[in-house]
């Protein structure tokens, strides 16, 4: 069985496309941006990935119908520019199945359409909850840098200060080294300890700017508040539990 | 050496066949029905599969004759219709093992026989004993989904969460995407705390209506009922332990 | 690089060899007596075998000589009979690593020479100290079984339980299916806990008997009695301090 | 995608090469060393080196810029001899990505330049600190162990006991045994415990008496010496905080 299996579901007219990247990592942060995009724009599906590198599993709709694992690739069209989005369920299984994805998908983008620039989106993890959560950038050249720069993205020396690890680094690394494409990595802060909606929100603002794409966050505003209020009525509920405790304490003493 | 060496024992005339895996898994739950299939009807032994994707091992029998680790292919033909049981003592040792497996074995029954439809049966952990535990069905096509809960095979939203993993998914996964095959998973529900063989042979009833195929469950019974008989002995003693500890305590107080 | 890397020092003349194998395993037993037999028998050193699957590391003589980890075998001629012994620091790093080897191995004798048989030597641990360990066996056909209990090595049902793992299983399984050569594997029942010369000595034994090769087990013999000696000494220094606490706990009551 | 991936910056005019490897490893001596080596004697970054056997991974610099991780060669010559670095911020991931990425590289350089020799610096871990830490050699040959003798390297019979482990040993053992090229390995006793700069600084001062090498170990100096500077301090507090916890103590009793 060949490393990865491309099946294509369409044959779109395409060309320099620039290609978008959500798998799911730190707060899922990059996974929400993309989804939500291909949720509210109905890009067209045209492509499936397969591979040994991803788990041996189905995963099964409301109906019970199952379906391979797969990453997949979606079109967009907005004003002759030409955008691909990766989005999926997994990453690649290990270190070689990082590498083995990434190089094929751009290997193959490259040869049939050719690359003209490349986003990835994911969360930096700061493991507490924060006030203002920022966007950070990184990028593969300074005139990505620069134009990152423009559009409010923060680069901030040494964050993070192990780099870029797993498909949102590949991509860009290789994209780079072999293909000779820029690229630009979007990391929206976040505590890292939930599905993070409004981290997600942020990137795919910086994202639009970026890219010219127009999509409501509307949702993901949604899911974020719905979050929020999720985790204030814990925090009530653990401070009343919490004071009637000390009401009990009150008539020990 | 190659991934996965497939090693013909003989050679049966046959066409578009019905491939029916039961390798171990969750309570042994489909490789008890699978085994059983085998013990009742003879079918005929006809391919060995050897990789390096299988444990580095020997197997002995009684008199000390060892065997290495295989999975195996069986022919079983009923009213013109032709299945063929998978059969085997380990599944593959790691994910892209998995991968391999399945797809060398599809590849082969594809080109050399072709295949109508596979069904995967496994066992639903629950992690409790259960009063009266159902069949679950997964498919991976509607038609697929009909013709299964026609036979009473229950497709419950959202079970199993996780989808399928192992050879039960990627055999379907892989058949579908790859091999354009329809096909549909058996899972018994279980506690999976033990070798179930009431989950086997619940299985295996709703296996035979979908299939024609004819097979006691005798055994199987049997054995289901000597293994509860076990596990009430091992309460009783149990109940009878706590009681007397409980009469020692008496004197305590 | 190759799975596999075979070197060879010389060309030795041989014909439908015997391979004997002893790697390191629990307690060390087959790998004592084939380095044994190798140190007393001065077989020529034929051929290194380098490969991936072993660990990436020199070993170092007392002069500071570095030399990369690798297998070797040996030749030895008795009496028109072809003896090919196979001893290293180091089993497969794996389970693929395991088959590769093996399988590299087997193929190149087979093709370069034709393998008459197999005998593969490990020990059988049993978790505890034994006073008269036994040696095991098991076999690849019917006749190779008959051959080995005629020589007083026993064949016990059930043991061991879980087969043959590693070169010693690998090798007689391969060997079997896939290059149609009959093996045994002879197991010294040793407590795994220590390096296992007296287990070694039994195994050698056997194996005299099974091939006609003649070689003294001084050597071996008087590396098990020094070990036994160390162990007593162990046991009373230990019963020792043990009564020595017993007198100073005398004088608290 | 190939398992090692060269890609040339520039082609020097070399012949017969001598490679000094310095990757991360025990008190990153070997790697220290090398890096000071490159930063002093400015050599030409001619190749670097892309694998999936290094991590999934980008690192950054201080304006954010993204680098795929790799391994490095740089070219020096001096008096006419030619000198190739090694190197990185990362060995190979696993055991076969070692024999992959040092195979790849010797290949490489054999084919294109011919080696003449190979030199691994590494450290030798004590788990203590030392007063006067020595370093130590391994050779491939003993016209090599004699000619490291004499610069002073140290030849410990039973150092290191496990041999040598990693890329330091990996490019020796292939080296000599696959390429015929002899090699020594340089080995810097260390705590292990920290980033050891006066390690490196031995292990280099041995380096250039053996290939004429000349280059400032001032910045190694300074760095060891802050080192060590931050190692007293720490130590100092320790003991003041210790006193004061027995200043503390003494108005108990």
């Amino acid at each position: 069985m060949e490393e990865v299996i491309l099946k294509k579901i369409s044959d779109p007219v395409m060309k320099d496309v620039t290609l978008i990247e959500g798998l799911p990592g730190v707060g899922n942060v990059g996974k929400l941006a993309v989804d939500h995009m291909i949720d509210e724009l109905k890009p067209e599906h045209f492509l499936k990935i397969y591979s040994k590198n991803l788990p041996p599993q189905v995963l099964l709709d409301d109906d019970g119908i199952a379906t391979l694992v797969s990453q997949n690739l979606y079109h967009y069209e907005k004003g002759g520019e030409h955008f691909v989005f990766l989005a999926g369920e997994y990453q690649g299984a290990d270190s070689r199945g990082q590498y083995e994805l990434a190089y094929t998908l751009l290997d193959f983008l490259n040869s049939e359409y050719g690359i003209q620039r490349i986003y990835t989106l994911g969360g930096y993890g700061l493991g507490k909850m924060l006030e203002e959560p920022r966007v950070l950038g990184a990028a593969t050249s300074k005139e990505m840098a620069e134009l990152m720069k423009k559009t409010g993205i923060i680069f901030s020396e040494g964050e993070p200060s192990n780099g870029i690890i797993g498909a949102s680094g590949i991509l860009l690394g290789l994209g780079k080294e072999l293909f000779g494409v820029d690229g630009g990595c979007l990391m929206g802060e976040t505590s890292g300890y939930i599905v993070d909606a409004r981290s997600a929100r942020n990137v795919l603002e910086a994202l639009m700017k970026l890219t010219g794409i127009e999509v409501s966050t509307d949702a993901l505003e949604a899911q974020s508040e719905e979050a929020e209020e999720i985790l204030n009525n814990l925090r009530e509920a653990a401070e009343r539990s919490l004071e009637s405790e000390n009401d009990d304490l009150r008539y020990i003493g």
